[in-house]
């Protein structure tokens, strides 16, 4: 490598680690929003996250990345970078290229009218009236829909939105999975909702001690290996996790003291997002490649902990002993049968943030047929309520009583998000997925898993996922992983034999 | 005002509202790192304080910054700006001036050599080796008496460092504050030390539940005035207050199972630092004077609420029976003189931080005349040891058996910190003398106490002291509070009133 190269790859590399040590401040204002300071500072404090955010923007886009990346990307010179400089100098580019196609002035029109929309929403979503959050909506899409124009279509013109959370995914891939996915869970969903075989879920809804609770939470955390010197568990409304620095992956989770699962599972799927963090090579430390892949592939690690392993009868075989050690009183007359199947009942329902690991995809499969809709067959955001309210009909057999547990419950389109919502269901399949070859490669797994022993699991994901962190992208990882693309077969499987045998159909 | 001149005084504002974000933010991160962040991310972490730092010092000094100060201090300008925007300018340029007559590379050097000095006065206070860390404080003194030199020096070569903490502050008012301050204190000290009465502590070193310690702290803080929607109580090593925007002062405090008094004492005493910040006018907010005047100044808060108002007996009639209640098994027998006379007693001491409000002064008297010595008449750093333990024996009648109880016990020198210690017994003076003011203006006071009504002393102390932040400076802060300038007596009375009572002298 020449002394020029070497100077300039060095000077991109800072300018890298600048833009983290801003990411990670701003991340840290936002944590301590979540988790406790205190409600009179919130409107400087937001001013002090904004002006930060704007620095960082700026370095992104400014004159020295584009000088240092037109530099690297010439031909000698790229040729002889590493494959993970490529990547970074590549990701940095598409970046780049994405914000300087549209003009600035249409960033900050839509940055107002989104941050107008989301307050609109919430008054909107509480009194149920989308007549007043339409014309919000129907604005974003519109700019939205501009955007795409200015980033340029793929395939179709909703697919420009599909890649942005996940690289090269597109509608043709999608509609093919999502149909082969539906055809089977559909059926599945009928079945267990015409079964007599009912769990019952009382018994979760007792008062429980919330310092208890929390005990647990960070033992089952321990368990499942993540690291309490480079993290912290802390309590929020919403319960997440967030990377502030490779030593430094925090996770909240909410408690209830009338719900026993709920901080359990928020706990496992939080932790299941921090250990891909945690573990990711420490060589990628410091560059913006040191983050989960995409939005799907990190949601797949979540949902892997928390349903494919924290939803199994093998972990409770070993933990719920453990479990009704810390809640004699409440679960001493409850069998381990009795609380595996509370805890894997399916239902139809309203709202997606509610719903079992079988009907959620349904959930997601409507929303992304609804999206597909607005920006590849010009559907008029007014007849959104209709559109709906007949697909949650069709597919889950249920109707909105009103609009705010209808197309108003979900945050997202406020904001803009359009083509986010696929990455839960992807997490899904490529959990599914990623499991069936663990199960392969790792024989006695669920015998580890019997015994307690987790270890063995992490260190099969941290070599499988984790490792690589942004490094690969999720099309190439799930290839290297399994041997093949995106295959929904493998959570078609999955529902079907678990729920199968607890339904006894 | 011009319609130029409101336009640069807004970009002024800007910049400054700019630097205040950056400091909220660096605020955040060393608070998180004091509170709980993980181990293992302190190491990047420390990286992207640094980062941020730079970037406030650049803004501070850059060619944005000196453009609009002299613009803005051209007479005319100048004269059509409010007192207010008149007093932030000239603040902005004195740190201005101050920064640019330090070459850059100079600053950078001593910026290394504490940073060393520090990890090095670590070890050496830890095994008591003076000789190992001599070289390092022999550098910072030489440093820091080149950067007199740069700086300016005032009427002597240590006015210059006092003048850094306290304005206007100068080795002849000090000489004479302390030397009559001396004159009464140790004829005290001696009086106590020959008394027979000797109060009983042992009873406040019984083992004590934290969590109802902390509850305590956290009903003692609300009594205060300290607004828990605007702040909030963390527990650390050392206890600190931290304004990180004028809706955000947060206190921390530190528990000992085994000693009631330490988490309480130092909860009044952040406390009281947060009232400070708690209670700026809002149309300071924003700009750098939203914080304390000087050190001696936010010193006084601290220690009128800790010690005058804290400490008082007046203050333990109504709160000693709640905190019994907090504690019935170790109270029970301990009556409300014995706790009072517990909580003053008075002790030769080598420790600073562990000394009494009476001993205390002669702790940092000590340290003056020795600062003073080094800079004003050339005491060599290697006869630092036999200075600091004669004048130890005078003041205290106390020898260190090792300089790691000498003179290596404080942390400042080794990072170059020369100057500051005065504040800390400015502060009493400055309590006291405030105090006096507060009992002629406001004569039921002592009955308000007693009552628990603390509400009416935060008052008063906000309309003449917390609401003007730094825009006034604290010599005409305390001439405007109590009508003449700091005046020792009031210490001295205050301390003589009290302990020939508690001593019976």
């Amino acid at each position: 490598m020449s002394q020029q190269l070497q100077a300039k790859l060095e000077q991109f590399l800072d300018l890298n680690k600048k833009i983290k040590s801003y990411n990670e401040a701003i991340g840290l204002l936002h944590w301590d929003m979540s988790t406790g300071a205190p409600r009179k500072g919130i409107d400087t404090r937001s001013e002090t996250i904004g002006m930060l955010s704007s620095e960082a923007f700026k370095l992104q886009t400014s004159e020295e990345m584009k000088d240092l990346i037109s530099f690297l990307k010439q031909e000698n010179e790229f040729a002889a970078l590493s494959d993970v400089h490529q990547r970074l100098i590549n990701d940095c580019k598409k970046e780049l290229d994405r914000t300087q196609s549209v003009p600035a002035e249409k960033v900050r029109e839509f940055s107002v009218l989104t941050a107008q929309a989301q307050a609109k929403w919430e008054v909107a979503k509480e009194k149920a009236d989308f007549a007043s959050f339409e014309p919000y909506l129907s604005r974003i899409v519109a700019m939205q829909s501009e955007f795409i124009d200015y980033y340029g279509v793929k395939d179709t013109r909703y697919d420009t939105l599909l890649d942005m959370y996940e690289p090269d995914l597109t509608v043709e891939k999608l509609d093919e999975v999502f149909s082969r996915l539906k055809a089977r869970i559909v059926p599945l969903q009928e079945a267990i909702s015409q079964s007599v075989h009912k769990p019952d879920t009382s018994f979760l809804k007792q008062s429980f001690d919330i310092k208890q609770q929390s005990e647990f939470s960070k033992y089952i955390l321990k368990e499942m290996g993540y690291d309490f010197e480079a993290g912290r568990l802390d309590e929020s409304v919403h319960p997440f996790a967030m990377g502030l620095n490779p030593g430094d992956v925090r996770i909240t989770t909410h408690y209830y003291d009338t719900d026993v699962a709920s901080a359990i599972f928020s706990s496992l799927h939080e932790g299941g997002h921090a250990l891909y963090e945690q573990n990711i090579d420490s060589n990628l430390a410091g560059t913006l490649l040191a983050e989960g892949t995409s939005m799907g592939i990190h949601e797949s690690q979540s949902r892997l902990w928390e349903n494919m392993i924290g939803r199994s009868r093998a972990f409770w075989e070993h933990y719920y002993p453990i479990l009704r050690s810390y809640f004699p009183n409440q679960l001493e007359n409850i069998s381990l049968d009795q609380f595996y199947e509370a805890i894997n009942k399916v239902e139809s329902s309203l709202i997606r943030i509610e719903a079992d690991e079988l009907t959620y995809n349904l959930h997601i499969i409507i929303r992304y047929e609804i999206e597909k809709m607005l920006f590849n067959e010009q559907l008029d955001v007014k007849d959104l309520p209709q559109v709906w309210n007949e697909k949650y009909k069709q597919y889950l057999g249920v109707t909105p009583p009103d609009d705010g547990a209808g197309l108003l419950q979900d945050v997202h389109w406020s904001g803009g998000d359009f083509g986010y919502f696929a990455s839960y269901s992807l997490g899904n399949m490529y959990a599914a997925q990623i499991m069936n070859t663990l199960a392969k490669e790792l024989p006695e797994y669920e015998n580890y898993i019997k015994e307690g022993k987790l270890a063995p699991l992490k260190e099969w994901l941290t070599d499988k996922v984790y490792q690589y962190g942004k490094s690969r992208k999720p099309s190439e990882l799930i290839v290297a992983i399994t041997g093949e693309e995106l295959n929904p077969d493998y959570l078609a499987n999955y529902l079907e034999n678990k729920y199968k045998e607890i339904y006894k159909l």
